[in-house]
């Protein structure tokens, strides 16, 4: 996992505007993070409930579908959520010129 | 309301790839829909407990800051969400090319 995660990172930290990246596992554990402490346990936590709402209403609607990506725009920023098979990676974006 | 619900229904339509428009107010009831009734009703209340999560998180991550957009990627297709005041937008896209 190790491998895919840090390519995963390189990928992100690439793109432009990006202020933070947050990897969490299934447990809500933060793996790896660009933020300080409490913030990537906030962070975490409530985008672990994020993926998982997102899972459940796109199963709901079609069993044979998957949730694949998340944008979730907002006045002052963009938070972006990648779900991998064991983990998820959190973006924060600012916003774009 | 209804012209600017309107007006919003002409911009989205007019989306490539746009296969459905359910726009649902804050009772969680669709006030208009290109989808079949079912199908509606289904999507209305699975997007409202999203519109509700996001709504949520953003609010608890900076109480000054506010949800504006959602884009939800699956394998199958993509789904929008646009919050208004009194309603929201649920847009389906099917991928791009």
């Amino acid at each position: 996992m190790s491998a895919e995660v840090e390519e995963l990172l390189k990928r992100f930290q690439s793109m432009k505007n990006v202020t933070g990246i947050v990897v969490v596992d299934n447990d809500g554990i933060p793996i790896k993070t660009t933020l300080e402490y409490n913030l990537t346990l906030h962070y975490a936590a409530l985008m672990q409930t994020v993926r998982e709402k997102a899972r459940q209403v796109v199963l709901d609607l079609d069993a044979t579908n998957e949730f694949t990506f998340l944008r979730l725009r907002t006045e002052q920023n963009e938070l972006l959520l990648c779900p991998q098979e064991d983990y998820f990676i959190m973006v924060i974006q600012s916003p774009c010129d």
